[in-house]
């Protein structure tokens, strides 16, 4: 599973990084804590990191039960297919906030992807034991 | 662990559905990203996924740890209690927050007696091991 | 890793008594669901129980990879310093949202120290084995 771990790290460093981003335009375009609005390149950064914050919480378990019921070096293949999503999404979000779907989109599909197996393998290591 | 695994992903598909939700009301009721306001029915479904997200965070790893420590098909038994819970809180949320309680506490309830139940199995395990 | 499951649910605890804050200063200053906003004190108490469930987003799958693939009762001594950090950050942001810093500083400087701890463990892991 140590794939699995190191893109379980990476995914929450780069989710660390957004967090990152949102404190700098907190100071840039001074939003006074505890306010979240303000400044619209505020809210783009504040929304991403609670976008990609709410899409962990679905992708961080759908993977390690992937990786566990089925298989982890696929698991952790599809796992960096949702950090890819994410950049994507902190890159065209913060652009203009109408393309962010592409980004999105791969994130959730990598998810679901991983959901699906998660699903299938436990079903399947139920009956078999 | 299997019905703990199944328990886990089926909340986290919950969990997506929930999302979804919010992303038709975005379209419904014209609230462009990065607003999280401006539509009443619109921040009812932010504010039930954003709930269900925070959680999750405790669910989850709650959930787990009794499964581990204590008792898997009990900790199953008693996360399914936690879907039904926010089922009904999306539910009555939607029609009228005031009436969000029920849901909340029987969701909230579950979590609680699983994390209970982690901490008493885990010093268990620590005194008798 | 029982001390690592004890932390966890210590740490769960602490998350779910900031919620209950959120809950009473709704009632106190009258903010009616799904409102987030309409006054300075309930609006802290929201922003330090988010802030806390983003942070232990990060925080708990890093602790749990540290002390698996590191050192378990290490991981726990460095997961307690989240804790104090995090009641910290607390007790300054709902006095003076300015001093929230040191908290902050203190639980995400034990998330990081993990996270790195989590991936030179699992870089060797897969190395040596």
């Amino acid at each position: 599973m140590e794939w699995v771990a190191i893109v379980t790290v990476l995914a929450l460093l780069q989710c660390a990084l957004f967090s990152f981003m949102v404190g700098r335009a907190r100071v840039k375009y001074q939003i006074r804590a505890p306010a979240v609005a303000g400044h619209e390149l505020f809210e783009r950064s504040h929304r991403i990191h609670a976008n990609t914050v709410e899409q962990l919480v679905l992708f961080l378990p759908a993977l390690w039960l992937c990786g566990w019921y089925l298989e982890p070096r696929a698991a952790a293949v599809v796992g960096s297919l949702f950090l890819i999503g994410r950049q994507l999404y902190f890159n065209h979000y913060l652009e203009q906030p109408r393309d962010r779907g592409t980004g999105f989109l791969l994130g959730f599909l990598a998810t679901l992807t991983l959901l699906l197996g998660a699903l299938g393998g436990a079903i399947s290591s139920l009956i078999l034991h």
